[in-house]
This record gives structure tokens, C-alpha cells and sequence, in this order.
């Protein structure tokens, strides 16, 4: 497969990552854009006790909190045995939503450049009010209109792409630790004939919405996870990338299946058939009332210890959306987190330090997952030891190290100020971990697992979508836009 | 993956699929051999009352069948939702066995040709006694020896392969009719060391062991599926093999992933994507007593219809085996099914006319299925309109349409006398089927799928075996041994 994209769609995928102009000649102009769409557009969220979200209520023998219509998702309790983890049991709020939405990116050869029509869109977890959206993100809720707002524009090129080109279409994980076996379908469709711009839309190139990827709170993660699974590289792209330097050339020739690779893709399968065959971990939806440890006051569900995350409302008015106005509960963590790949170039291709991680919400056992994926918060009354893998050399970098570093948002329409620093750092780590759980993965191997579901978790699929920003041609740390 | 595969062990593969010699000079050789091995080994098996099975007990308040150590399986029901399927809703019995067992096949070149270990293996659900198993055929209670029996043999090759090479290892499911996704760990691991060859084992070729996929009863389930699971195929491999004829030339080319093929990789996995997505099948484990239309008669539990299948208990008493002596619940099918691929050349390609199925015990919603899979009997009381799609086709065809005919049994640890009819059938269907469910692939397609799980069902995977049987270089009909 990788080497059919490489020869078609590949060449232009290659031209859209390294142009930085396009529709917007200028990224300063995309910059006006945004300004008008933040000005022109408003949401207001207020924070509101549990107990007074209209619209949705407890059940009375479970406690958990649901919408009276019985659609959207509820939040229910996840009972987790995970004999051989830190803590080997515990129970927890999760929030369960079994539909299957779409987050679908149009795409279109625009003056011989592909271009990506992205939506700025409010939604009421956003911690700075408008990010950047795939151009359709729906949930099957959405979109058979249970809320009885306005249709979702542009939807049907993805519901019927009968003529377009379906570039990728894959389903994937979200947030193990929040969400049940939520998965949502990410799409990228290629159009030729005309598309009308809504007001809200706009056509960015693929470099230049990679390049908008270091600027703070901007690139949601809906969007994040879509340009992850898109095949960006394949057969040659070690040779088609330009190479500023000596990270630049292992970066390029990562994305290139033909290069070397520290372990054959084979193994790497292997590797992750015997952690799903031999870990052992439980997860059961249960009562809410059941979640031992967490408790409900002043209009919150939270854990006895202050860590983890609440469970909040918010009362929501807005325009310039579907419905004015409305209720919700929605998930808060209780700090921010760190997200970051160690990184570090063999035999002049670079590697990224990847985990084989358990989520009591995934749907199948592990995926794989960044070096360091944590709310330090959570573990600053543990002695050293029990602290991450990885963690303190993480935090310890030096600065020239850091190749990346930007704090990203995460969903929300479901999580309030979530918001974590994705970060990648080179490091001379050893290039055989001393951990079964660790492995070093090239870009195109990550490119290729993410042709298939659930390999890679949501916080992975952002930092690929970060890591290729470093190929594309913008400035490497662009001021963010007033 | 595959062109990794095709340069260095897809080389050994091709010799091996080619060589119709090796350990065994003579094909002839192998039924002296497996005749001995039915003389030396011996198994009775006695059908008895499901309530006279010793060590297996009903839960008194859910009915479920269960052993008193709470290991191996236990027999459940299970209710299903399926609004838009052409039952809509029923409840059945089904085995709840959640451990994942390995199902390993070791390989070493003998005399520069990959040979094969395998293991003449008796089962109590064998119509014929022994059939060919891989080198290990463990669940977790075999290996983990809760039955108290002796040490599987080979087992620490495919448990810590280290310094041995793996050439596939990828879960897969199994009837999801009948297992409660059920999944098993199918590996391919090469031995460079020597191998003692215990009683009761042999070497084979991989022509010679697809060549005997054309006797009745003698290749098991769990050893086609591993084959199936076998990277063989890849760039290149429509040159190398001979063409006795243009079916056989077709055949060829279907292996290789650089032949054209009807519909892209990235469309195929679209479809299984949008398939997964829109299907709504819920299926929930419940009480055996709540299992309606099924009774209790006559020591077994059946179907009010007379359709589908029965759970029976069976007192088995076996040398040459594991333990001595055991009893235990089995599921017995009503009749013998039909399991079949349409396959058709297209631009001198052949293609599999493939189907996305639902079947209640999936981890997933649908996996790739036969063109038919079914049981005759379950639809012989509807109008032909409601029978299974294209099975009147494959049972008129002609005997130059068929290139496979074989009846084979399904596994025996758990199936008393499961056997369907194995038929690969030429047709001029049309390429454009007007059925969204079916879809047209190549061999390497579906060999690129397997290195993945839970994307062809066990029946496909058989049939994906019986295909390569057709490229080896054996006599077409061999007579059944003696």
C-alpha cells in the first residue's frame, strides 16, 4: 500500500507539506482570518453543579449521569484489575459513548498544491475558545440530528465518498484513560470538482497546518489525529525531503520504509501480539455509585486524593454553532500533562521510543504510545522510582535537545482545559531498552500501523502529526496569532 | 512488510511451497509414517449426558456449564441484537474461553528446503481419529497445566523465541457462531539448532503439507490457519512460480502485490472501515437458562427448531495424549456446512469474491469472509430468495469450475464432528457485485491483511490455505491414506 501512495497520491501529499503558501499567501494572513472568525463568533461556558445540568440526570439505581433522551454518552464507572500494574486495581468515572463519529478532512489540488479545508471551531473545553477542526467532526448523534440543530456541513463527502478519492479511512482509539473503547473514524477525502467555503472554513496547505502545530492551544485534536493517519511518506521520501542538518536527514529518511530500521516491522508485529497475549488487565462498566474513592461535592465528581480528573458541568451559550445552547457534563483533569517522544537517530535514521501501554478503556489490551505519557501531578508524592520511565530525562532536557515543544488541547467538546505539552527530545538512550515494554519505531513504521486501528493511542497520532511538522518549511517556533 | 518478506524468507518460502520432496522422499512415505502413528495411538470417545459430566457442573443460579476449577471454558449464552440482519434478534449458546492459546508451527531448513514440524494429533471431535496439528496447539490451561497433564512439547520455542527468527505471530479469531471472540496466537518461528523429532511428529514441506490440504479430514483447523497466516506471497512471486495454465498464471500473479488489483488496499480497508462503522450488532453474555428456543432434552441442549446446533458432553479416553482420561461439554453442528470462494481472474489477476460477515462472537463487528459460508440444513425450509447469497451458484457449478473440493473438519477440542465442504469455484460473476457487503481481492491483499488481526474470519483463512494448495507442485487428487 505504502508504495502505491508513494507514487500517486505521495508526490502531492510531499508538495502540500513543504509549501507554505497557498490560499493563504502569507501564514500572517491566515492570522487576519482568525482574528475576524474570534470576533465575529462567541461562546460563553460557565461552570455549573452537576445537579443543575438540564437535560441530563442520574439514574436512579446507578448514579450514572445521562442525557434524557439517551443519547450522547453517559458516564458510568469502570471497575480495572490490572494484577501486574503499579496499582492492580482500582475503579474510576469513564465516559462511555458506543457511536462511532467521523473526522473527516476534505482535501483539494488547489494551483497544483493540495489544500485542507480546516474548520475554526469553539468548542466549550477550549481553554482559548477557537481551535482548529478537521472539516467535519460528528458524532452519529450529530448528524441523525438528535439534537435537533442544523445539518453538519460537508458531511455527506464523507458518508457517500462515491467519486472522490478516500485518501485514508481508519478507525481509532481515543483517551483510554477517560473514554470506553471510544473510537472515532478519521478520513481524508480528495475532491477535484468545486467546494464552496462556508464562512468559519478556510484552505490551509499541509505545511502550513503542520507548521501551525507549534503554536499553542491552536491544532485541535480532532485534527491532530486525522493528519496523523494520513500516509505522509513512503518508498523515496528520504531522498524527495530536503536536509537542514543531520536530524533533518534521519528525520527524512525515517519516513522512507526502504531505509533501515532497528527492528523489522515483523518483529515489531510480534512484539505487540505478545504483549496483547500475556497482559493481563480487566476493565467493567459499572454502577457510578460503585467508583470506590470518588465522591460527589459541591457539584463535582471527584477522587478523595485531589489527583486524576473531575467530573464537572458547564452551562454553554454560543454563536455561530448548531444549537445556541446547552448543558453538559464534561471531564477535568487535575493538571496538565506531559506527552513526549524521546528520539534519537540509528544508523542515521531517526527513532522514535515508543511504549506498549494499557488503557483500561482501549478495546484490545495495549497500544502503542509516546516515551512519557503522564499528569506529573499525579505522581509527586511517589519516590523517584516509582515515577515514570523516562520522565525525569524528559524534563531534564536540555534545551538544544528539545526539537519540539508546544502545549496542544486536548478534545473539548468533552474535556475542560485539557491540556498537555507534547514534546520531542533527542537523546542518546540506549538502542536496546532494558524495558520489554519499549521498542524503537521508525516514522514509516508508525505511518504503516496507522493504515489499521488501535495500533497507535491519541496521544501517539499528535506527536507523528508533530514530529512531521518538523519537516515542513515554516519558521520553527512562530509567534502565536493575537 | 511483504517486500522485507519477499528478499530473504520469501525466497525459502517459494522452494518450499515448490519442493514435493524432502524428509518424506515420497508422499507415499508420510502415509506409511501416519499409518504407524494410527496403529500406536488410540482414542474412544463415548457421547454421554451433559449431566454425567464429571469435573463440569451447571451454575445453579445462571445455568452456565463450568468446570470446578474454573478453568478451560465454560458454555454461556448469548443475546443478540442485529436490527438490519435477516434475523433480527435471538439468544444461543456459545463457549466463553477468553485465554489466548498458541497455535505455533516450527520451521528449519532440511537439506536447504524449509520443512515443516507437525504433529499427528487425535481429537475427540475428529470424525477420523488423527489429523495434522501444528508443532503446539496450547491454550493457557495447557500450558499453564491446570489439568495437571505433562508439559507441552516445543512449547519455550513460541513462549521465548529469542534467537530463533519469528516469521509471523498475529492473533486471530475463531467461529464466531460458535466462541465468544475467541482469539488464538498463530506463530511461525525458525529454528536454526537442531530439533529433536519426539514421537508422534514429523517434517513436511509446505508443498507437501498444502498438498495434503486435498484429503478429507487430514489437515486440522488450527494448522490451516496458521498456514494462512504465512507471508507467502510477495513482490515478485507471480514470475517465479510456474503457470501451468492461464487459471494457474492468474494464480500466480494473485500472490504478487505489484499486480494490478480491482480495487486499491486503501479502498479495501475503507470498506471494512465504513462496514465496522455503520453495522449495529450488540451481543451480550447471559445465563445459559435464558437462552430462548433452546431445551434441555436427552442429556444435550438443542434448538426448539432442530436447526443450527447442539451442546453435547462426551467421556473420551485416549493414549498417546495429554491425560488418560477426561470428560467435556462439545458444540455438534446439525449438518454438514459449505464453505466457499467465487474466484474469477480479472486482467489475468485472480481475485476472491469476498464478504464482510457479522458473526455474534466477533471482537469487532464484521471480519472478510467466504463468498458462502453457511449450513445448508439451517436454510432448506425458506423460499430460495432468502437462502445465502451465490450458494445455488457454487452448488451448480460445474466440475470444470472446480478448482478445490475437500471436505475438512473444524477444530476438535471443541467441535464433535464439525465438517464442511472446502470449494474454491471458478465463476464469471460480475466484477462490479451489486452488493455492498462483497468485494473482489487478491491473494496478496488478503496475505497483506493477515499479518494483521482479526481482519479474515477462520473459515477464510482455511480457504486461503486450499488456494496456495493449487500452486504447489502435488498431484491434484491424491487418494486419501489408507
Amino acid at each position: 500500500m505504502t508504495s502505491r501512495a508513494a507514487t500517486t497520491t505521495g508526490t502531492s501529499l510531499v508538495e502540500s507539506m513543504l509549501a507554505t503558501s497557498g490560499r493563504f499567501a502569507r501564514i500572517g494572513d491566515f492570522d487576519r482570518w482568525l482574528g475576524d472568525m474570534r470576533e465575529s463568533t462567541f461562546m460563553s461556558v460557565e461552570q455549573v453543579a452537576l445537579e443543575d445540568l438540564r437535560g441530563w440526570g442520574q439514574d436512579p439505581a446507578t448514579g450514572n449521569l445521562r442525557h434524557e433522551t439517551g443519547k450522547f454518552f453517559t458516564v458510568e464507572s469502570l471497575a480495572v484489575d490490572f494484577p501486574a500494574g503499579p496499582v492492580s486495581n482500582w475503579s474510576q468515572p469513564i465516559i462511555n459513548q458506543p457511536e462511532i463519529g467521523i473526522l473527516g478532512i476534505l482535501v483539494k489540488r488547489i494551483d497544483g498544491v493540495l489544500h485542507c479545508l480546516m474548520q475554526a471551531k469553539r468548542e466549550p473545553g477550549n481553554q482559548n475558545g477557537i481551535q482548529l477542526a478537521p472539516t467535519v467532526q460528528a458524532t452519529r448523534s450529530n448528524y441523525t440530528r438528535v439534537h435537533q440543530g442544523r445539518p453538519v456541513p460537508y458531511l455527506d463527502y464523507f458518508l457517500h465518498p462515491v467519486g472522490h478519492r478516500v485518501i485514508t479511512d481508519v478507525r481509532q482509539s481515543e483517551q483510554g484513560a477517560w473514554f470506553y473503547q471510544k473510537r472515532n473514524r478519521n478520513m481524508v477525502v480528495e475532491v477535484s470538482a468545486d467546494v464552496p467555503v462556508l464562512d468559519g472554513f478556510c484552505w490551509l496547505t499541509m505545511g502550513q497546518l503542520h507548521g501551525l502545530l507549534r503554536v499553542p492551544d491552536l491544532v485541535g485534536m480532532d485534527a491532530r489525529t486525522v493528519l496523523a493517519c494520513l500516509p505522509l511518506g513512503g518508498p523515496g521520501w528520504g531522498a524527495i525531503l530536503p536536509h537542514a542538518d543531520e536530524f533533518g536527514s534521519a528525520l527524512a529518511h525515517s519516513c522512507d520504509p526502504e531505509s533501515g530500521s532497528q527492528r523489522s516491522l515483523t518483529d515489531i508485529l510480534s512484539w505487540v501480539t505478545g504483549m496483547r497475549s500475556r497482559t493481563e488487565i480487566q476493565a467493567r462498566l459499572g454502577p457510578l455509585v460503585a467508583a470506590e474513592g470518588w465522591r460527589r461535592t459541591d457539584g463535582r465528581i471527584s477522587h478523595e486524593s485531589g489527583r486524576f480528573f473531575d467530573v464537572m458541568g458547564v452551562r454553554v451559550r454560543a454563536g455561530g454553532r448548531e444549537v445556541g445552547q446547552w448543558m453538559q457534563p464534561m471531564i477535568q483533569p487535575r493538571s496538565d500533562g506531559i506527552i513526549a517522544f524521546l528520539v534519537r537517530p540509528i544508523d542515521g535514521v531517526l527513532h522514535m521510543l515508543v511504549s506498549a501501554r494499557p488503557e483500561p478503556g482501549f478495546a484490545d489490551v495495549i497500544e502503542l504510545a509516546p516515551t512519557v505519557q503522564c499528569l506529573p501531578g499525579n505522581y509527586g508524592h511517589l519516590p523517584v522510582e516509582r515515577r515514570p520511565p523516562f520522565l525525569s530525562e524528559v524534563l531534564a532536557a536540555r534545551p538544544e535537545q528539545v526539537r519540539f515543544d508546544a502545549v496542544l488541547s486536548e478534545e473539548g467538546g468533552r474535556f475542560y482545559h485539557a491540556r498537555n505539552r507534547y514534546l520531542i527530545v533527542e537523546t542518546d538512550a540506549p538502542i536496546r531498552p532494558d524495558r520489554d515494554d519499549y521498542r524503537w519505531l521508525t516514522l514509516a513504521q508508525l505511518t504503516e500501523l496507522l493504515q489499521h486501528s488501535f495500533y497507535l493511542n491519541v496521544q501517539a497520532r499528535s506527536l507523528v502529526a508533530c514530529l512531521r511538522s518538523l519537516l515542513t518549511g515554516s519558521p520553527a517556533r512562530p509567534e502565536p496569532p493575537r
